[in-house]
Formats: C-alpha cells, sequence, structure tokens
C-alpha cells in the first residue's frame, strides 16, 4: 500500500533531509521507524525533494510503501509516538500505486524570513538575521523580471549536471510585520540553492549593491557567478507542496 | 565604574540563569566574558532575578562592576562578538554605584505562549504545545481575581523560605493570533515558578477542570496544592524589567 504524508521538521539539528551514512538526517530518521512499523524491512522514503541542512519544512511531502495496511490515522499517530521531537507527520493518506511525490508536483511554495532589526538570540536557528533595513521595493521591481519560465542556471549549483535549468516562478510575494520580512516564493519546481541565490541576489538589490534591472542579464549569462551571495540556510521553510487534484 | 545592561537569551541550552558548577548557564557564560574584559579578575552579574531553565529573556536586566571606564556602545560590541550565539546585549549605559539591578526593579512583565493549535516541531523550545482549545473568556474571568496585592504562596514553591508571599499583579493581558496565545503578566515582582504555576491553574480554568470563582479560595489556602499544574518552563518569557525613572 502506498502513503503520502504530509509533514513539517525543524531543520536546526539535521545534516539535511537526504539519508547519509553516520549523520543525522530526516529521511533518515523517518525511514528509521518506518522499518520497525514494516516488520524490520526496508522502507525507501522518497520525498518532493531534498531540503540542505538547517532548512526547515512547514509542510513537505513524501510518499512510502507498506507491506500491510493500516488505518491512516493510527498509523500517523504511532509514527508520531516514535518520531524524534523535530519531525512531525500532519497527514497521513493512501493513495494509488501509481503516485510518486517527486514526478507528481506541480507546484512548490517556499518562504524566506529575514531579520531588518536588532539581532535575536531566540530566532537564529529560524531567521535569517542580517540587521539592516532594505529597499523592498527595488527587490519587488527585481522579482518581476523572475517571474516567468527562465533557465536559472545563474541561480543554481554551477557543477550541477542537469539537462533542463527551466523552471516557471508563478509568484514571488513580500510581507513585513515588525522588522521581519518574508519572501515566498511559488514555482512549478526548484534547483538545488535556486531560493538562497534568489534571496542573496535580491537582498543585494534591496541593499543598493545590484539594479533590479540587472536580473535579465543575470538570468541571460547562465553563469552562476554574475548572480549574488547564497543566503544561508536557517531563513528557508518548504511551505507547500501541491500535486494534480486527480492524484490526492 | 557600574554597568546596566539589558539582554536578550534563548534559554533552550542553558541550565538556568544562576551560576552552577560544571553546568552552562547564562549568568556563568556571561561572567566568564567580563572576566577577560576586566583584566582577568572575577566579576559579579547580578540580574534582576533568576529564570529557570529553558525560560527565555527578551529583556532580562543586570548590573556590574568593572575596575576600568569604559565607552558603553564600544564595550557592547566588544561583550557581543566573545559572547555565545544564544546571548545578546541590547543596552549598556552607566549607572550610579548605588543602583542595583534587583532591589531596585519597581515593575516586571513576562509573557507566556501557548500553542492551541496543531503541534509545531519548529517552535517546540519557544511555544508550550497544548494543543487543544482554551475557554478564554473563563481565563480573562479568573485574571481579575489575581489582580492585585495577595499573598501568593499557594502559587510558588512550598519549601521556599521567604518572609513575605505577597505581590501585586498590575495586569494580565490576553492576546490571540491564529493558535497562538500569548498572556502577558505584569508585577511588582514575581515568585519562583508563579508564573508557571499561574499559567498552569489558568489553563485549567481554560479546559474547564476548575472554575474562574475557585481563584479566591486558592490564593486564601496559601497552600501550593491547591493551585494547578506548573506549565513548562520552554513558553516563558521574561519581557521587561522596568526601574525608577530617577534612577536609569
Amino acid at each position: 500500500m502506498r502513503y503520502l504524508m504530509r509533514f513539517s521538521y525543524d531543520g536546526s539539528s539535521f545534516s539535511g533531509y537526504q539519508k547519509q551514512p553516520n549523520k543525522r538526517t530526516i529521511q533518515g530518521e523517518i525511514e528509521k521507524v518506518l522499518y520497525q512499523v514494516n516488520g524490520n524491512q526496508p522502507v525507501s522514503l522518497v520525498a518532493s525533494g531534498r531540503t540542505d541542512a538547517k532548512v526547515h519544512a512547514y509542510n513537505q511531502s513524501a510518499h512510502f510503501d507498506l507491506q500491510k495496511t493500516y488505518d491512516s490515522k493510527r498509523l500517523l499517530h504511532a509514527l508520531n509516538k516514535m518520531l524524534p521531537k523535530d519531525i512531525y507527520i500532519r497527514q497521513l493518506e493512501v493513495v494509488p500505486p501509481e503516485f510518486h511525490a517527486r514526478f507528481d508536483v506541480i507546484k512548490k511554495q517556499y518562504c524566506y524570513k529575514i531579520n531588518l532589526g536588532e539581532y535575536n538570540p531566540l530566532e537564529r536557528a529560524y531567521v535569517y538575521q542580517y540587521g539592516k533595513n532594505l529597499a523592498i521595493e527595488k527587490m519587488k521591481e527585481a522579482s518581476n523580471f523572475l517571474l516567468g519560465t527562465h533557465d536559472f542556471r545563474s541561480f543554481t549549483k554551477q557543477d550541477e549536471e542537469k539537462e533542463d535549468y527551466r523552471r516557471t516562478l508563478y509568484a514571488i510575494t513580500y510581507e513585513q510585520q515588525g522588522s521581519l520580512l518574508c519572501i515566498s516564493f511559488c514555482g512549478s519546481g526548484f534547483l538545488r540553492y535556486m531560493v538562497r541565490n534568489l534571496v542573496g541576489t535580491l537582498i543585494e538589490i534591496g541593499n543598493g549593491k545590484r539594479l533590479p534591472s540587472s536580473i535579465p542579464d543575470i538570468l541571460n549569462a547562465k553563469d552562476r557567478s554574475k548572480a549574488g551571495m547564497t543566503a544561508p540556510p536557517e531563513g528557508l521553510y518548504l511551505q507547500f507542496v501541491e500535486y494534480e487534484s486527480e492524484v490526492c
């Protein structure tokens, strides 16, 4: 039986989502628990995508197969009891065997949190402590150049051997509450480091280091060195993964 | 020269404010840094009061004496560079030598954060994950009985050898944002565990275990066993300490 789960995690104490030998990872912790539930048979957890070390998720999604059929609600409670406190399963449902948590994604949303004010030790693992003001109107202007379908090679890891770097950004929205700025990115999918590289570049536009109109050139260059810095991981949250309504 | 500092900390990784041998404490970490600044001479940090293990502070205050005179702004920056990332000095000023960070307090404010909704792994060290609804109107009704000057013996540690258990509560306010409930307590001072015991009792009123009108009996009993549970430390924040305007 194939299950789809939606889960949240605090990325602070993990070496990222993906399983690695001798490291504490989100996939590793969940698969450990699924192994027990599955009568000590290994279970593969297939997520919508990885998140890097220290990156958080409000709503990551993944599928897995179990040998037996369980009541979803009871399975959800059992798994949450066994899981460490920094991972929490929010939803669990049975899906058709052909459902795939990565291939069937139609939209993904990330948000990035920036503290423009005084350093806050209480949020150091949850909000990028930038500590200065940003010209948000300029960042919005720059964001408009990013919307739509582009080759985002300038915003991902240079050495990645990918065939298709095109992705579609549907929306970039800004929300400010006091000194907390949240930038949300909704898109068809995201390349490795793409959100953090977009944020880093937008910050350099907000602090006057670059012009909003530099974005088309950065995109056209297809060269990572033309874009801005990689924003630190602690401000990044995977917010939502959307699948075709036919599937789930 | 006597200095008054205002500082914030993330209590998660400390065994409380007060120095203890072989334990990581807030006082211990700050005194370690002050020792270096003071030419390797010990410095005593005198705070407005202690906070327990895992309790946070947005604005704790403390005084200390240094042999030499420093520019407050430069000293603040130097100390913040030396301090661990979970402590941050927000303000530093020179005060008269007779100023005392504990004895001169005239008002203190604490807030307590409760999540009434679904468990959130990202806030497990910062918000009490209560996970159920509370009848806030009943809690407000109960709070009115707590305002004013009372003997708060029923809300503190039984074995404490104190002479005067009277404290004055000026205000208890409730703020709700989505599933996050913040209860703020403003008072002349607080006994050990007092806020957490008040919150625990108020929660038992909000969930129907006790009546709002039971508060006067609890106060009159002067018996810890008559009040409710001690709410967990992670939801508690020392928000502000006020001194007489003459002094600072």
